[in-house]
């Protein structure tokens, strides 16, 4: 199978209250392509400047990403954002964001990156997504990212964006605020109705919750003793999510979108151990198999019913 | 088996985006009580003014609660709490607490209320959880629940009296706070070390966790579309969870505690449907069962893994 993912490819500056990071590779399309990795070839759609050094080239190519498509704009400087967390680590100001050459990007894909299986679209503007979208005629199935922003001034392209593919991955606050919902089952019971096959709430630090029409999964982070910088979570999840969709062949149903939710959350879980791509990019595929299986542990309903009185 | 509850009976006076209600049945004690009524007969301690009418009483006696131990204060008023949710039901303001009889309550429990096999500690002020406990010699199993009010202003005695259950049931948040760690799962780790058999960090509208030497176990919330009132939610988990045990002869097992979450979040699940004690009150024991058979679909880890890459 073939997976392309489409979005920023970054420097980041982190603050949090395990320590900092001046610049160091980040970026969604990042994120994704390294968590992706363990499951299928993955090409990366993005720009970078000239700035962009062999250490972060390196870091994607020893993970196997194709980075043919990843376009290195002359002149330019690489997208960066710098931010600081709280001490609780659930709220994040951002200080920087200059987006350099992202500023101008519009997405060409290359054929081989058209003739991809699999599509994931990283934030950004939804009508680039589209755009993608219109691309790539020949998936099975594909997924979407988004954020605040676009649903605050770009709704109308955001919905019609969402129509248009297989799969929404949000936070659940930004679900609700996108339908006007209360609560995360009514959101996503409302964009199902716009003709997805899956949406996914993500919770942050909580979990993540899966609806298709077949149903509803739920399933809790994994639990961790220490967090260093929760950046790029949500695009490994997604990552590990679509990322092990793409690996297999045939279709995607609600049984392949489950198993996928535990992917996505152990590679969430490794990412946010250290900073930006430091423990992805030493992972193996023997510690997210033993992570899926403390998951799968952890969750298991044991224990024996009790006769109710009334 | 029998057991007892030691905590406030109230008429909260409640706005949500939902609706309002001036004057209703509450109480940490109340919500427990009817929860755990559908597993064993319960017995309440706590007290109550003269302003304590006939339908409260009836809502707690349809429900087989044993009020022999509820000490109606000549010439006082009930407990009384006002509060108002935020739009997203997360957040909510206390605007008028009214202790009432209970500025002056000290538990006293009669021999049959003594001789429970489970004691529920609901919060209260923590010495008088202490106090209950020394009268209380013969306990299988042992719960409290707390707040951060005590963590800030009686860190010591809470801690003591922490020390002298078996189970404590707090918000995740709470734990923190009350350890100093940045995790649940580190902050509930120090707790077990206090020597506790199992502790529960309640993480409102995303569920909840068990902590116990022999594991972890994580249970989502139960999906609902629409929530009216989350108050008294903690306490109908508490009720279900710490119910259910009492129903079983026995060892309380990770197994027994884990089944137990499921009824926690069944029981919190349905209280939030409606205002107060309105959902719970009606509710019948096949609705639990079907709540938590649902529970075990939604958090069924389906689906065949996928082979790794790396």
């Amino acid at each position: 199978m073939s997976l392309t993912v489409v979005g920023s490819i970054a420097y980041d500056a982190v603050k949090t209250p395990a320590g900092e990071r001046e610049r160091m590779l980040g970026g969604a399309a990042t994120h994704f392509a390294l968590a992706a990795s363990f499951f299928d070839e993955v090409r990366v759609v993005g720009p970078v400047g000239e700035d962009f050094d062999e250490a972060s080239w390196a870091t994607l190519r020893t993970r196997g990403v194709n980075t043919d498509d990843v376009e290195r704009v002359a002149g330019g400087k690489t997208f960066f954002w710098k931010g600081v967390y709280a001490d609780d680590l659930n709220a994040r100001e951002t200080l920087v964001t200059d987006l350099n050459v992202f500023e101008t990007f519009e997405p060409k894909l290359s054929a081989a990156a058209q003739a991809c299986d699999v599509l994931f679209l990283a934030n950004i503007v939804p009508d680039l997504q589209h755009g993608v979208l219109q691309q790539c005629t020949k998936t099975r199935f594909t997924a979407l990212d988004s954020m605040d922003l676009w649903i605050n001034i770009a709704r109308e392209s955001l919905e019609r964006t969402i129509r248009a593919v297989d799969c929404l991955i949000l936070n659940d606050e930004e679900l609700e605020m996108l339908t006007g919902q209360t609560t995360t089952l009514a959101a996503a019971q409302q964009i199902l109705g716009w003709g997805l096959q899956a949406v996914v709430a993500k919770q942050g630090k909580y979990g993540a919750q899966l609806y298709t029409a077949d149903g509803t999964f739920a399933l809790p982070a994994f639990p961790l003793a220490a967090v260093a910088d929760p950046t790029g979570a949500g695009d490994s999840f997604a990552g590990g999510f679509v990322g092990s969709i793409a690996a297999r062949g045939g279709p995607v149903t609600h049984d392949v979108l489950v198993r996928a939710m535990a992917y996505g959350t152990a590679l969430a879980s490794f990412n946010v151990e250290e900073f930006g791509t430091e423990r992805v990019a030493r992972l193996t595929g023997r510690e997210i198999d033993e992570r899926v299986s403390v998951l799968e542990q952890i969750t298991a309903l044991t224990g024996e019913a009790v006769t109710l009185r009334a």
